[in-house]
């Protein structure tokens, strides 16, 4: 971007430094300052976004900073944890001012809603996709984060909000002349496209998790596989009920057009939804605080003893897939 | 990476989980856990480098990955900050294991050095240029931190190591064949070469900045330019004398065989050596320090009141620069 009419800082100072919170300094100094949180953990997370591979180049801006936030924001929640604030890397191609400035106020208004705001970063020059780093922190009382690895047999396995949508959405965007689109609604299809587009991380029922769940991760790269990634590191093994993990009419509808989605929505990536393993005992709990939060939460299994693979089974049959999650790699 | 023999876990597990501390929890969790320290402020910073932009994409991958943690060290040192640890965010192109175990075994082996432990990180495909950020973190006392923003009139500006080395070893490397660089000895070459690539961040130092500095900053894009914006933001002024910026042997000769070069290696980035105002009575205490912890240390001016630009002297006579620092925009 060399011959770029703006330099690094008048791009910080007329774009980012109006975001900054508190302990962002006006993103002047070296470095952020927050309080360390008394009584506290520090969860920390980091997530990296490529143009092309993790979303379109031509997405709206504001959605791109959006998805960007909430995909951290969403592995805050998974582990009970409080957001405290953000750093951001954005590593730029030659990028308009407007696109600039649209992709800051999408940033800004989710740091506002969601209560992490930014707190530094740093914006390099790339001569190749749009790259962003986000670095977000939260905090929960000390020896409370909600781990991956707690899930214990007899816990019931639980999902909140519905499994498939992104991935479906994604096909549309990718493979978009399919029989099976044809049998959606331009509503059904919008939401798909959007739940891709832009995750709704369930950071309001991270409270709750660290109450009532033995284990948490969020649903970021398939739910076949992540239950597995949990299970695994929990050392146990799950029975999930297919029929049972909750799925959008618009999702149920593709699946009838077209059956083999139903494998598409199970191993896809994308849904950040939460995962969590609870004792019987705390469900009722844990249902009544979602139910507060206004998020959807529906029991798909129970937790066994390790030493086998996870068994699904679909209205008492078993089933299987060739895949288990999403991979860039 | 489609069709990589690696999966992003395999890759993780592999060359990343052997070197994550305590609080990365073995790179399994969706999220670093660590206490927050009491009594304490966070000090918290990122930096982004892209290959060919920020580094040589065929410099050794070790030097690479000690670099991208050094320039986040660097901060942290700047700020009187102690290291509490690290996430890393890779944006791969295709690359070879053995790449990958170079560039861990280097992140690894400074991370031990410096006891900035790894606790977490994302590593993703991209079909663009290698791509780093680190997230640092620290803590300094409650209230503590150094800022840029603390420079006051009678304070004495001093600089740590020397300026100029990482500038002129960069010109080594883009513009081979020029006449100064015959004035150098191989030993000289190297040792320039050797400042780019290799920044020795001052973290020795960080305790006595924070005892007796009122500002400081690390000095990344050219001593002239970062000068100018730990001064504008205290509100103040700075008057350098030239001759006293302390410079290497090597740049030295070949300011010696080509004049030009010192406003090079006033006026480029990389130096990564901290810059300070300290009021008087002080400056003996941190000389003191400096000299405990081996680092060299320099008084080259003193602060005086603001609205007015920063002064050089060149052995008495005005000194000014065609260009502040450098910018990779």
């Amino acid at each position: 971007m060399t011959g770029s009419p703006v330099s690094e800082d008048d791009l910080i100072a007329r774009f980012f430094a109006p975001l900054a919170g508190d302990g962002g300094l006006g993103l002047r100094d070296d470095a952020a300052c927050v309080a360390a949180p008394a009584g506290s953990d520090l969860v920390m997370t980091v997530d990296g976004l490529v143009a092309g591979v993790h979303f379109f180049a031509d997405d709206p801006p504001d959605a791109i900073a959006r998805k960007a936030l909430r995909v951290n924001l969403s592995d805050l929640a998974a582990k009970g944890a409080d957001p405290l604030g953000f750093l951001l890397t954005l590593a730029l191609p030659a990028t308009a001012p407007a696109w600039l400035e649209a992709f800051a106020r999408g940033l800004g208004e989710d740091a506002a809603q969601y209560g992490c705001p930014l707190l530094g970063g740093d914006t390099v020059k790339t001569p190749g996709p749009l790259t962003i780093s986000i670095t977000a922190f939260g905090a929960v009382p000390t020896g409370r984060m909600v781990p991956r690895t707690g899930a214990r047999p007899g816990d019931l396995v639980a999902v909140t909000g519905a499994i498939g949508d992104a991935a479906l959405g994604l096909l549309l965007r990718t493979t978009p002349v399919v029989a099976w689109i044809g049998s959606l609604d331009e509503t059904e299809r919008s939401y798909l496209h959007e739940r891709y587009r832009l995750p709704r991380p369930r950071n309001g029922l991270a409270e709750a998790l660290r109450e009532h769940a033995h284990a948490a991760m969020d649903v970021s790269d398939g739910f076949v596989g992540d239950l597995e990634k949990m299970l695994r590191v929990s050392g146990a093994a799950a029975c999930v009920r297919v029929e049972d993990v909750p799925m959008s009419p618009a999702v149920q509808r593709a699946i009838t057009a077209d059956p083999a989605l139903l494998e598409a929505a199970l191993t896809g990536g994308d849904d950040y939804e939460i995962l969590c393993a609870v004792p019987p005992e705390r469900i009722d709990a844990l249902k009544a605080a979602a139910e507060a939060a206004k998020i959807p939460l529906a029991v798909v299994g129970e937790v066994v003893e390790g030493g086998k693979s996870n068994l699904f089974t679909y209205h008492g049959a078993p089933a299987s897939f060739a895949r288990r999650s999403y991979s860039h790699f």
